[in-house]
């Protein structure tokens, strides 16, 4: 019987190639699925139809924008998650749940095989290969650009030799990533780290030096989760999506930055991700109103660590299943509204309101009706600062 | 022998009141110690002279400003620090350098007690008198407005019964403190934590929503020291300060935020810090461009707990001293140019140049040229993901 | 109406005393509550008794010796609690559990405070009020010793004056708190820190220098619960009871340690914790064993913090409840048996067994039958140390 | 001109084999290089020969004993470095000062290429790597084991077919590593967890059971550096000689262990290191009465950082310089004397004495003299717990 492999596919060209190039190479028959995350483009039974066309004997297309916003942003919101302080984990998010639907594709399928369209050099590698061995350990995981030399002008000979019903066109200078929460820019120019980005390089977002009128929002919480937007019902996918066009109209959510790879080198990414900025900017503000702040403080640095290991690609690890256990425990009183102004690439809150509030007026006042007792504050500072103050009789006196 | 008290004296209502105050009250000699740390305002030949007319015995003036910068602001910037990570510590930094003061006018003078202006439900006190007991063990140390129930009406009222020589119009809406790192502002309707700032609380920094040109500016760091600004050689205060009106010009800094005061309590918070952000912003480029990753993450749970420490009043503490160790050490190769847009309220960083980077274009680059070998990565993803995948046999499959 | 205050009692000089004294000072009624957490001695009956005898208008008595060894021994044998890496908590476990027993009695009784016996320079005076207000915000708390100057001459006297039913033997060297999970003991003459203890401090553990056979014993865990020893079914409370005893009679669970309080000073301590430290010891060496290596090293932090927090009272707090969050879901596979031998002080753990073992015997032999792909080790060198080695070429080489 | 390859040598059967098998299969020059790091046994001088005997065309040895224990056991000592809290990383600590001797060999010999003998499954092929190309970018590094197949009865029939001039006895049970540091021992009937060690595995230390009289000696410490063993002036090499050899013959230092694996695998491990236990034992006791608080509990999450870095082969890498910034000023004032008792497998501190104490007898003490200020505890627990409290108000009352 033939071995089967179940292909990454995208519609473009690379691993339209890749399902002829894999059978090539392996023998094996190519099983291409498709997985709508977002990130637009065409339609998905055009995609289908083109598996099919470049000679897969089986094509799949699954939907999972829902499943992508509630179990793999809500999380990453849950968490205020920003590798080195900055990147909301675009593409980081969306390889487990890509790989989720590989993996059922290839138990269906009886496939032995999953492949998948990454370089040798970058993240996603890591994160398609160990995510589909955490949820499927028998699969073999393979990478014809990485692993049989399939270069971008190797794949546009073969495509034009198979007649592949594929533009074959000069390769664009762009090498993007897209989903709903964000997308991801690399490009010749910009690997000359002293070079600025242009305009042109950007699609979610519009330039936030453009003169416009600003756009006011509230945004409404519980538990963490994004629920209305405007007092209007909103899904988390919803939450995205609106602001993501609210935002991104005002030119918020861009990112330019010089990222430390997982495989060890330093590389110049641009990112954009208005929704995802948005809405995280949003979560914090009310996490600073709800939040106590010895948790405060110490889920700061649970947060880096949660960014870091699904940037990692350790998505399906155990201490990610528990850091989302000190999260979900710590979101558990995040409710209430944000309201946010979006002008000029910048989302700032400037209101705030919860019924689960820990400002407390009444405390925080210097008017009258403070309950704040100043006397037990003398008290409070001789004994919370003894332990330095007896180090510096020693070491400073 | 009459006994002396140093006030830390700042030229205001209340500091002037406090020097009759606290001689009517302890029946001490009051030495008025006022210091510069770039709050701007008045002369401070001007301030000393108030002082000895409102009763001081002496009066002594010290511009603290150079060294504000260099010992205080500096390892801030160093540190990246940035309280719940928004906050760059404006009025946290100025107390110890205050304290160094207070206390060698009270060592000079024979003073047995510092007095200082704060209330008795805000961080400064804490600041104050863990600094001053850490400098110098022995001396005791009051604040009239807690410790003798000095309110404000009270205040005027002692003023004008006395006929000192300060205003005592009405009192501000605003409470106020700043210096050349930046401004805090407190104020009643803020209280609401719903209501958002209005123009006229700004002082540091113009509406960001104004149309302007903007701004580009290169900064140059030497071992994470601000060494020149578009290639003109400037010492810290010079940075700062030339930061402050530029990025303050194109309304860089302003920061609206619920803060989880030392004392327990939430507190609404308005700052404005144009050079402290930009300078930050900048310096946290050039360590992405400079500093190893596993240094780099390290390093960020170090800011954050640094940022905490000289929050919460512990400056002179020895877990300070050896977070100092660490980032110093950290600091080292952080050289290099910046190059940063202001602009509509942001400092964005769009250029870094180093002799010290580690940025390798060979390696990030998708060109020819390219010399990272795409063949070690399928072992790397092997035994990288090698233990979360055993534990995945267990747990998912 | 007569105000009511419930006491923390007892049956000690020190509680009974301060029946009669609380009613003195405030003129208010005495509830005592007696809550038996395994600290053995007296019948709690007899206790009760005292308490009404001493002039109490009610007294109460409650064993929550299960309650305390599952609600509050166990979360801390999960986080394999260890404050300084060695104290097991011994009495900051038992504070919560206790006040939790007074709230309800003050609010049965309708009381206004709680009273408690401690002094004001240690911890367990913060734990017993931050936990009260914790779980009753509206409580007033008073600690006689503390706050009305009730010295033990002083005691002594009025014990003597009023007839008190309860011995006033002159004091007895040693001031000790103990429960099921140890025994703390501090006396004057270690009170110089170069002293040794002596034998005659210990009560838990007999001395380990005394020759022995020694005592071999598997405990068996489920999810981190110890649910068997040597086969032989046991609950929480009867793990810790057996294992006091066996241990114990090896002199297992010695400590002596220089100690941080919470109040800043440092203290010197003698533990007993023979139980304790017997089923720490067995639990970490299954989780060396079940539990993912980042996981492992992640929660090591996790469990300092997690020590530190209820060393410092903070049991009722947000952060307590979402590490317990991580804590329990790093517990769920930590199942299996421990072989351990108890002996001359020390419990060695010899073997390990269990389904959910993560150790692969096919991957870490070196024998026929190694399943280890060797090859890969090349790669992962390779990229692993990649940033660090390029660093390297410009630091060191 | 033909190439050379440097070889690290040990004078064992396999590295002696390394030499002619490296030989045929690279047509290179083999140097050998034999670093003393305490391992014992043969003299340096008969492995010298042994090299040049096995066909080595250049063979060298060095004493680097000072060395190791001076720049590579100090550090360790300072940081009570304990991977998994337990393994004081004997064998982690001398495979950078190996490779500093094997990189300075290459250099003087012009060698393109070094090879060690470790397994492809095992931590020091990392660390051995990755420190090679830390310290020299260009080197090329082999591993006859891994990379040519150089199984163990290969090794025996090349020997004995070559004639080389080395027992090729039948295997030992045991794989040993072995320095000064301590000793490491695998073997194969340990690779079953739930069998224990027995008495044969062990060299460094006397079993713990065996009744004899306990060995009380006073280590003094200077900056954290053990500078005399009961008054006697010692080097660090000495302190940890002396050491081993009486807390050795007290069965001080035995750890049985299932550890992770920088390659993702749990394997068990024997470990004596006798004089590394006591020591680092004593050092964190007088850190406990020399360091204040904060630093001691910031320290505690450093040190285990320290220790899996290193552990991973990252010694030569920024973050470990940098936390040595942190470990060295942290150790400033870590000054003074600690008695042990080492007795029956156990160190145990029971005495301390420091010029640099924190520890303050008459804040401590409970007798006459106490300058601790009771009456300011009230206004501390008001406030320490008040952040708890108000959340605790809204989540639990």
């Amino acid at each position: 019987m033939t071995e089967r492999v179940v292909l990454a596919y995208s519609g473009g060209l690379d691993t339209s190639v890749c399902i002829g190039w894999i059978a090539e190479e392996t023998g094996a028959e190519v099983i291409a699925v498709a997985v709508d995350v977002g990130q637009g483009g065409e339609d998905l039974d055009v995609i289908r139809q083109r598996a099919l066309d470049c000679g897969a004997v089986e094509a799949e297309v699954a939907d999972a924008r829902t499943e992508f916003a509630d179990e793999y942003c809500l999380p990453a919101l849950k968490a205020n998650a920003l590798y080195q302080g900055e990147y909301p984990l675009v593409s980081a998010l969306s390889r487990p749940v890509i790989v989720k639907h590989l993996v059922a594709a290839a138990q269906k399928h009886g496939a032995t095989t999953v492949a998948h369209g990454c370089t040798g050099k970058g993240n996603d590698q890591v994160r398609f290969e160990v995510g589909i061995n955490s949820l499927a350990p028998g699969l073999k995981c393979i990478a014809p650009v990485r692993d049989y030399a399939m270069t971008r002008d190797k794949a546009i000979a073969f495509a034009e030799a198979k007649g592949l019903p594929i533009a074959t066109t000069k390769k664009s200078p762009y090498s993007i990533d897209q989903n709903v929460f964000g997308r991801a820019v690399e490009t010749g120019f910009l690997e000359d780290i002293w070079n600025a980005p242009i305009e042109d390089v950007y699609e979610y977002t519009q330039n936030p030096a453009t003169p416009r009128e600003a756009d006011e929002v509230v945004i409404t919480f519980e538990a963490g989760v994004p629920v209305a937007i405007d007092g209007r019902k909103v899904t988390v996918l919803q939450a995205i999506e609106e602001l993501n066009k609210r935002a991104g109209a005002q030119g918020v959510g861009r990112l330019d930055m010089v990222e430390d790879r997982l495989v060890g080198i330093k590389s110049r990414e641009i990112y954009e991700a208005p929704g995802a900025i948005a809405l995280i900017t949003a979560h914090q503000a009310l996490e600073n109103v709800t939040v106590e702040r010895e948790l405060a403080r110490y889920k700061r640095q649970v947060e880096q660590r949660w960014a870091e290991l699904v940037y990692d690609g350790l998505w399906f690890s155990p201490l990610k299943r528990a850091l989302d256990g000190f999260v979900n425990e710590a979101n558990q009183y995040v409710s209430g509204d944000i309201r946010m102004v979006l002008h000029g690439g910048r989302a700032v809150v400037n209101g705030r309101k919860s019924e689960q509030s820990l400002y407390d007026f009444n405390l925080a006042t210097y008017d009258t009706g403070d309950t704040f007792d100043q006397s037990m504050s003398k008290g409070f500072i001789e004994i919370f600062g003894m332990s330095s103050k007896i180090a510096a009789r020693r070491d400073l006196a």
